[in-house]
């Protein structure tokens, strides 16, 4: 019998990202228990009943106790207060690592409450799905993924080594950076799009001359794209804006900039500065798909 | 033998729409003769290589001649040339009809080329990927999607009848609205979205602390998911905002004045604005899979 990874894992939080850890752990064979929390006692239900966990708890402090990998994957907002919570019985040299959407505040969140001789590694994995809860997980979410992992200048090295070949086993690219510049690239490649997504969805719901029927009988238009990104999770949305507040509003003001310049050009006609934003735009479509980030089917390969 | 619907049929433009009308009317049996034209010689070498055509013309009027239907498959700012070109030669009795985004401007450019006795009925089929020109098109693309024929006030009612069973045929879904009220609907499922997408893509494309190796990299955070609409054909959609300038712009102001709420949100903290706008957009994309206009599968269902 090979030696899984870690001992015992604690899932801290059992929605998408947490119930498809346990999902790909399981089929790994990375843990030698899987011990998960959720706060509501209807997520955990479902998890006792998909049997995803080897034990489930309501206390996030008997989740914690004796595991060798905490892993914090409830929204952001919520991780100062199970960070105080499970301080006390975390075990000594375990890691705590988290899998949130932003970090430098996760690190001042989380990190006052990291006691001496557990290792602290922020991470965060590049990949999720509209859906959310306990039923939505599964164990290929990670893969061909890139995690991020945002280790303190006095993170353990070894710690970090092993947290990054976990990752790896679970099917992703890591990559490791600063808190700071994570913010940064995820704001761009994460958090203003989907805004930007919520807010065209909330301007389509608001008209007066076209009804609801007609924006969803047509939005094969371009629109229903949008709305996959706008049905994902509102309280971990909502966390990630209340915590990356000046890296989004700094590239706001840039969209809206650019979105000005774009919509001068149509009112006075301009042809050459549209076609000729249009034009550089196809260019970033083809990078993405030769970086294996997204699929080269029309219309992502969607059967409908 | 069944007889086909039209015994000739031109396609004026080969391009995504054009080059799959002649791939379904082919697999349906709805024309005896498909005569194609594109004004480019690169495109009509493909087209016959590829045959889905009876017939490739480099001069549009020698496609339309004898055609019961005629089709225009062109971006929407070559109608008024095409148009003028075929004019006298178009078969009297003939349906005369077109494939754009836009239709007020269509019917503005066509209508004064319209001889006596050819029944002009602009139409509009709700359907596309992001790929571009004559290898582009398949039988399949009009399945389950809508078409909006706009017809003017005194078009032949035999005429809308025969073009809503053609469409039909094709496997669409058939609206009728006027032109003008298409022109708002669309603004909101298809122009504006474009439109987004273009200006996130080029917002994007222009930092200084984020590299594009950086935003390609992590571009499942979902950015990937504009990146699709904005490898759309840029002369199209030139074309389509240089008319349809009212209708979009009015929605822009609409969409920043949401924007800016949004942002002023965020600036100061305030999660409960946050959440409720997000709760609300969830709802939106599940009407719009219980109409068929999308796949419910996690991420488009896609394979990466």
């Amino acid at each position: 019998m090979t030696q899984p990874m870690f001992e015992r894992v604690a899932l801290i939080g059992l929605g998408l990202i947490g119930s498809s850890l346990a999902h790909v752990m399981r089929r790994e064979g990375l843990a030698g228990h899987i011990a998960g929390h959720a706060r509501s006692a209807a997520t955990r239900d479902v998890a006792e009943r998909l049997g995803f966990a080897d034990s489930v708890h309501a206390k996030p402090a008997d989740a914690v106790r004796g595991a060798d990998l905490v892993m914090l994957c409830a929204p952001v907002g919520a991780n100062a207060s199970l960070a105080e919570t499970i301080s006390d019985h975390l075990a000594p040299g375990a890691i705590l690592t988290d899998v949130g959407s932003v970090k430098a505040a996760v690190v001042r969140d989380v990190l006052p409450h990291v006691p001496k001789g557990v290792h602290f590694v922020p991470g965060h994995p590049i990949a999720g799905t509209e859906q959310s809860g306990p039923e939505s997980g599964f164990a290929e979410l990670f893969e061909h993924r890139w995690c991020i992992l945002t280790p303190l200048d006095d993170s353990d090295a070894d710690a970090v080594a092993r947290l990054r070949l976990f990752w790896e086993a679970c099917g992703s690219n890591v990559d490791i950076m600063d808190a700071e510049h994570h913010d940064r690239v995820l704001s761009v490649t994460s958090h203003l799009p989907q805004l930007i997504a919520y807010n065209i969805v909330t301007t389509a719901a608001d008209l007066e001359e076209v009804t609801q029927q007609e924006v969803i009988k047509y939005s094969a238009g371009g629109f229903r794209d949008f709305t996959r990104l706008a049905a994902s999770d509102p309280t971990m949305w909502r966390d990630v804006y209340l915590n990356n507040r000046e890296a989004v509003l700094e590239l706001l003001g840039r969209f809206s900039e650019d979105l000005s310049a774009l919509q001068r050009a149509i009112r006075w006609g301009d042809g050459e500065t549209l076609f000729s934003t249009f034009e550089r735009s196809r260019d970033t479509r083809r990078r993405i798909i030769e970086a294996g980030q997204d699929t080269a089917e029309p219309n992502f390969g969607r059967e409908d």
